[in-house]
């Protein structure tokens, strides 16, 4: 079902079952998976590879109890050239994926997230909203990045890693902060970060360690809590 | 393809290649996104909001080596009202949502399990059978909630949480427990459960602890293993 | 949409909106889900059940920041008799899954890794690429099995296992090992394994341990680093 208000470009191949809804543009040279869903308004570059069974430019919702209502305003959802997306990702609208961007299988990405060029996000990694990502990053598979985190260009996360931005755990409205991971900063795998904590450049967190307090540029910290080597 | 035994409500919007199956019982001014997939038997209420590529009232299956066989009397799902199922999500036949709740993208239930009303479900978070949430929990996003789990009112479960219940690893026919977590308790991110561990009211476990025996009501406990703070 | 080339056997239902692509073959008394897409020159046995929503038989592919670059001779996905395929799975050309394997909903295996017999690949797990998986191993909910991993028979990986298999976390072309689990090992659920760890057969790793060097079989290792019990 492709609705007659969307732009297709030349050479796009497209699969079995596509739903293309009101106002999405497709460049050239793109590929589109069998049982892809691209929301309305949806802006697709050239070169472009869309695994099967994706929903791209989704809108977020809620419930009662949740902190984040709704933002009415996104912005169409926008990925860029020679980015590839993988088999049953979730992407919503109001987030811009730059160039050569690679999306994993059954990852997520909610809406206002910035994901800078080259970058990889890993399979089955969750990427909340309002998150900044650099250039040249990789986020391992199964990651999870929360809400309101920092990643600067170069960072590399490991498989599993856990982030969280609420100190009070729900408790109500205090303002949210996630870790801030400063350029060329390596974290192992399953490392566990608490909110707003800070890691400077080129420093290294081991595999498995928590993160309690900020780690200074350059060192090498591991354990629970995590400390200099 | 809609079975011409489904009973649907008024002012009810349904996607493109959309399944639904025999005796599904769907109430008023609901939406059901693109490609989901709705099982036979599935109730679902008023105001009720399905997301594309969904698949619902699922019947459990095993093999030779898993220890669980299916149940051949499972009840159908419900899906009461005001409650959202973000997309990609597989819930299974013999579950009760109730009212309200919030189940993120990508996010599983299996059968037997109740969600209380108002609670929150997150992306990529799995939940086993036979166990039971109460009213206005909140399970962040990646959370792992094991069987014969029990989560009372309340309770708050950080992202990528991880729940344990066979001591035995496998070894065969020992019973089951998960961990009890009490009324209010909070558990911060990545944080580690044996099988059987019961946390008290209001306690509040460190991110990336590792809970190998009980904690007390409206302690704080962080660590591996988890201590008093 | 079933090509006119796959040949499909006696006794095989098809859900609805079932894409079957080229030179696929399904053998007898095979069930197949709705919206299920069995990519080109996949081989499927008998008895074989196919949940709703899978992408069976996916080409690997890369950006430019990626070591390892997409196989062009990839043997065709087999899936043997037997097996069960969860809802929403993304299984990759190029592996074989053996007779009696169960893989739960939302996991994903990609290219050249082998299961073995009656093996267990719990929902929402992740198996990278070139690893090996003996017979009647149990990977439960969540885990995540890396690249260049070797698992014995008989292994148990509790819930939300991480492992990793670069040690210079993505500075290059250094060669990868993951980890090695021998015969009847059993890992604790959130366990950390740093590469190319190797824990010796029936050894038992406790929950939430930081696996940092070899384990010697038959003894228990828990803490971080995990240290013998």
């Amino acid at each position: 079902m492709i609705d007659k208000t969307a732009k297709i470009g030349r050479n796009v191949r497209i699969g079995e079952y596509v739903v293309i809804e009101k106002n999405v543009v497709i460049g050239d040279d793109v590929v589109i998976g069998h049982h892809a869903v691209i929301k309305e308004d949806t802006i697709i570059g050239n070169h472009v590879i869309i695994d099967d069974l994706v929903s791209l430019g989704h809108r977020p919702s809620s419930n009662k109890k949740m902190a984040r209502k709704p933002l009415p305003d996104l912005a169409p959802l926008v990925i860029s050239n020679y980015v590839k997306v993988g088999s049953n990702c979730v992407v919503y609208r109001g987030s811009t994926i730059s160039e050569g961007v690679f999306i994993g299988d059954l990852a997520s990405i909610r809406e206002k997230v910035k994901v800078g060029k080259g970058s990889i996000i890993g399979r089955n990694a969750m990427v909340e909203n309002n998150t900044r990502i650099g250039e040249r990053v990789t986020i391992q598979t199964s990651a999870y990045v929360t809400a309101d985190m920092l990643i600067e260009d170069e960072v590399f996360i490991g498989p599993c890693f856990s982030s969280s931005n609420d100190k009070y755990m729900g408790e109500g409205n205090y303002p949210h902060q996630g870790p801030v991971l400063k350029k060329g900063a390596k974290i192992g795998n399953n490392a566990t970060f608490l909110p707003g904590v800070v890691v400077g450049e080129k420093a290294i967190v081991g595999a498995g360690a928590v993160v309690t307090k900020n780690i200074e540029a350059n060192i090498i910290a591991v354990g629970n809590p995590a400390k200099k080597l």
